[in-house]
């Protein structure tokens, strides 16, 4: 299981008239997650983007559990959980000071090959190979 | 069924380096035409704020069938699928000009009453009241 | 004085903790109605690109009078103060029902030719006969 | 000379079709570099919310040199430039990395008192106490 961690703070912009974190700003913290797991892995957007592929986003849920405040670090637990065919990725968002469970989301990509505009279903070999060099 | 329409255009900052709407934008986008629904049922966030309940948002599912693009309009119709125990709204967002489906997503929120804090595990009256006067 | 007007209705995802729309929320109500005026003349985004230049903003300023508030309609009146050799747009932003002002703002971009990445000292004679085509 | 430095990390989420931060992002980046500065002398947004003050932006001016780019390390130098009579801050963004100056940027804030709504020609005794004990 490839796993990587992330940590956000909370910003004064993030909030709403609640004083809590506006629940679209997370989509924006797993962005950056995401990131991190990927770029660990050495297919970040750049390596994306040059191998040929978009994977663009086609299914996202997210379950709110606590609300996020002003200055909390929140700590994001990003996992690979599907690679062969499709790019599945769980978050587990946590404050950083107590564990406490925040948030819990899933996206799910799939590579769309940039010449010819077609859906794969199955995911690129130069992801593949990257992973499980990785994994090993 | 109480249902809703709101258009939106998409703007270029709503736009990622694919040329395609970022897919956490549309979050905002169903934001917009969720106040629409509950404007529309005279519930929207003051008369909340004013009946003495937050109606965070607990779940949400989005599924991206087709991006979105610079200068498209984008319809969305917004159904109230459950109101007695939780607030879920189905979002359905289509090309306004031809009908195609872009994306669909729904949402999940609850009462939390603000002065003792409460999740409630049925919805406050004034807001079935509202409901039904309005489905009447 | 080639002008648009744009309106805009405030949501409850450009408030801030203080109930007031987040100061930096109205960088992107001024892309749209800097968009409006653009598509106007027939220069939009899509049209700057076709034309082979980017226009990246490089100066800002804003100042902001009163702040805007939960389901106001704001009304945002630009004006192209500039083509020749930038292009400048002021931003009046108004409360649409009483006509207070609410925010006055400025942009500068400049063109920068694709090809080379070099920036130009005069616009491109394509958008000085757009911008001239529509004001005779 | 009070100052602060703040690094943000360019996200994909932040980035424009033109592959470039969008400008209307810096607003963002600011805002949490000006957090940290005013974090550092005891007078963030709680401290604000807990003295009875509002701290409304009425005047900002950026300035674009260079455009970020995806993964690119931004440090950003805060500096506060005036007190007394209201709170100004100067930013300068520079690529983490080289030193290059990416941005520059000032903020003009003034106290609201919350009770009467009144703005302040002088900022409350309990800023400046701060301020001047951190500067000693």
């Amino acid at each position: 299981m490839i796993t990587a961690r992330t940590a956000i703070k909370v910003q004064f912009n993030h909030l709403d008239p609640m004083g809590v974190v506006w629940h679209g700003n997370y989509i924006a913290f797993m962005e950056a997650a995401r990131s991190d797991l990927l770029g660990m892995i050495g297919y970040n957007y750049p390596e994306m983007d040059q191998s040929g592929y978009f994977w663009p986003i086609v299914d996202m849920k997210v379950k709110y559990i606590r609300p996020g405040r002003f200055g909390q670090v929140l700590d994001i637990q990003t996992t690979l959980k599907e690679y062969e065919n499709r790019l599945c990725v769980d978050y587990l968002i946590r404050d950083a000071a107590t564990g406490e469970k925040m948030t819990k989301a899933s996206t799910i990509q799939v590579a769309v090959e940039k010449v010819s505009g077609e859906m794969q279903f199955r995911s690129p070999d130069c992801f593949i190979t990257l992973v499980e060099a990785f994994g090993a």
